[in-house]
């Protein structure tokens, strides 16, 4: 039966479904009435610059769009412009309207590079947030209790553990599960941490007297290293606005196992080749490299196009022969010298690449030194095959920007050097 | 210095006063600056039915005004208009604006007998609601925290035993918060139980960029048995809308010791007469049935006028020297009769006040027999000192409306009778 296909897609990598009953009645409603359902998605209006973590759920409601839904977009743009009013009377937005539309482009320019824009409802909660007066948010707020929003983890470990709470907390959640009226929401999307707020909307829109909202999450999505989840912060991400040679080289870094949850959660392929691939790698039927590949030519041709995701994937295999940086090298931790600028053939000397100040000096003078310096935490977890050495001319350098470096000294001698962070 | 003295006058039966140093501070440079101080009181918009226990409060208020300060008399009736929104949404508001404006002149008949017209300002909370928007709302939220709002113990109770509480029940003391800053309140008034509430307008106002409110409160006044809070439904209450008979029976009832704190919550009189009062009680030279008849002519002078207040009293001494029943007679309770209507010599014969059924026949016959019913727990506390019997004619009787008797019968037998309370 079709419905029951469309809810095994609904549920491919989603971490909640509440409730798949209610979901599949939906869904035959919709069918009967030729009536799509309405799939919201709401997102901060804060300036995005996206990462392929944050598309994972704009994947989720590009898969209800090709069921032939309604995707509706919709950005908080009431509370954006209201901002954190804690403790201080600000009458001045904390962006303004100027600003939020502007944001509001940055993102649609990102997500509809995922999304069909013909085939998606852009709204703004200020809409109907800005016809509301203090009367009527009085009311909403009566619509829920004290002891339901306790239930909210982190307020609750927060009033446990003394930590402060403003009142206007508890009316966020109540402003997004009101958006779900206001929008007449079939469906909510979101991460899963945001269980608690989807959950505030399918009660609020039954005080409302309207059926509650489906809730679909979807899981965090882990970065490049396979260990912490995907933020700019930990400088295990991808962004969808990088380069396609930077991408390629990203996701030619992951481990075979994150590849097949990339492949679930960010993929366009079919539950059937999904479980084909996984059945093909355990048989050893299909090699991992070449899914990998696979994988990051259709990233990349989602947010460039299919020609560059093939030069680039082309780039990568001609680096990867002709690499000058093994992926093995030693590599050692220290300081960060305090004098700058310091002398080139002294620091070779120091971190044991020449085994004299003149041994370097001498090399520098043959061209026989090159180096690349790391200036970010994220430039760290580049596979050596993706380095680029330059030529050393000078005698001397500034350490300013640099967190480590990578030398080669004549023809087969590599070092690598990172800086230790220094104590705050 | 006549601050101090003021100070006194002010502190004159006052639970709390947060805080002294304050409140001098504002008196002196309110007389420096020769502008009197905005001295707030907020009451409820549902239709009033003022006892004496509700003046306590005014009788504060009117001290101010006499002290040349600017007495704030405040309608909240945005909230009223809200009602108590609970668990439904319902854009009927609970008052209408015509209800709220009946009610509020019921109220200004009722507490222009205290307070001096000319200089009050009679305001409604809804001129600056109405104007505020869900976002101001917000940001009022934003001022308050949730521990802060746990410190009231009703909340904190509530939330201990697991009983709801509605996010819209922190709204409203933060409405009543803002309500000082749109009024620029320099004292709040109210009840003792309202001290938290008062609190909040202290914060509310300093967020907002004003000095904080001085606060003080007054005691829940004990109704006429001197044990429970004046209340209707204690029945010991004396209502401002009494006929004049009926408070002055009620007042001459209360001990000597509530007396005195009657006097010093809802007496004009100064401070010095009240301390003259309370050393010639002691001493011997004050007899307090004097004292009694004084305080409860004063009180019907306010809601009446002098002359009825002195009719009162004569009425009161003349009923008290012909009095047809003794203040101490032999009282029984029992069961209410479940047959309606009942014979009235079996009922007398029941309850001992004939010996025989035939006696009860005679006695009544020979129009020896009169009675009355109490119909109402209040009328249980009037002295028997206000009781008019009346003949009984017929020989059968409906319990209908009675909750107990007292009968006469012959020259001098007296019976009264209370019916138990049924359980319900």
């Amino acid at each position: 039966m079709e419905i029951e296909k469309d809810i095994e897609i609904i549920k491919r990598g989603a971490v909640d479904l509440v409730n798949e009953n209610e979901l599949r009645n939906k869904l035959i409603k919709a069918k009967a009435d030729k009536r799509p359902l309405r799939v919201k998605l709401g997102l901060d209006p804060t300036a995005p610059d996206l990462h392929l973590g944050h598309t994972v759920v704009l994947q989720k409601l590009k898969q209800f769009q090709e069921l032939g839904h309604t995707a509706i977009f919709l950005i908080g743009d009431f509370t954006g412009m209201i901002g954190d009013p804690t403790g201080r009377i600000e009458t001045r937005p904390a962006l303004s309207k100027e600003e939020l539309l502007a944001n509001a482009e940055t993102y649609k320019r990102q997500v509809f590079k995922i999304l069909d824009p013909e085939k998606t409802e852009v709204r703004f909660n200020s809409e109907w947030f800005e016809a509301m007066n203090a009367a009527d948010m009085i009311r909403l707020c009566a619509q829920y209790t004290m002891a339901r929003m306790m239930e909210r983890e982190d307020f609750r470990n927060r009033y446990q553990n003394n930590q402060s709470i403003s009142i206007h907390e508890f009316l966020y959640p109540l402003v997004q599960g009101y958006d779900s009226v206001a929008l007449n929401a079939d469906v909510e999307l979101g991460g899963h941490d945001q269980i608690f707020n989807l959950f505030v909307g399918r009660d609020i829109q039954k005080s409302y007297g309207l059926e509650s909202q489906v809730i679909v999450t979807v899981p965090l999505l882990e970065g490049t290293d396979g260990v912490n989840k995907m933020s700019k912060s930990y400088g295990n991400y991808v962004g969808i606005d990088e380069p396609p040679d930077a991408m390629f080289g990203k996701l030619m870094s992951i481990s075979d196992e994150l590849m097949l949850k990339y492949y679930e959660l960010l993929s366009d392929i079919s539950l059937e080749e999904l479980r084909d691939l996984k059945e093909g790698m355990q048989r050893g039927t299909i090699h991992p490299k070449g899914a990998k590949v696979n994988l990051a030519k259709e990233i990349i041709a989602r947010f460039h196009n299919a020609e560059e995701a093939k030069a680039a994937h082309e780039n990568f295999e001609k680096m990867f022969k002709e690499k000058e940086v093994p992926e093995e090298i030693d590599t050692s931790t220290m300081k960060k010298p305090e004098k700058d600028p310091v002398s080139i053939p002294h620091f070779l000397r120091d971190i044991g690449a020449v085994t004299s100040v003149g041994e370097g000096i001498r090399m520098i003078e043959q061209g026989g030194v090159s180096g690349f310096a790391y200036t970010s935490e994220a430039q760290l977890t580049l596979p050596h095959a993706n380095i680029k050495l330059t030529r050393v001319t000078g005698k001397e350098m500034s350490f300013e920007n640099a967190i480590g470096y990578i030398w080669k000294v004549g023809k087969r001698k590599f070092k690598k050097v990172i800086f230790k962070a220094e104590k705050p």
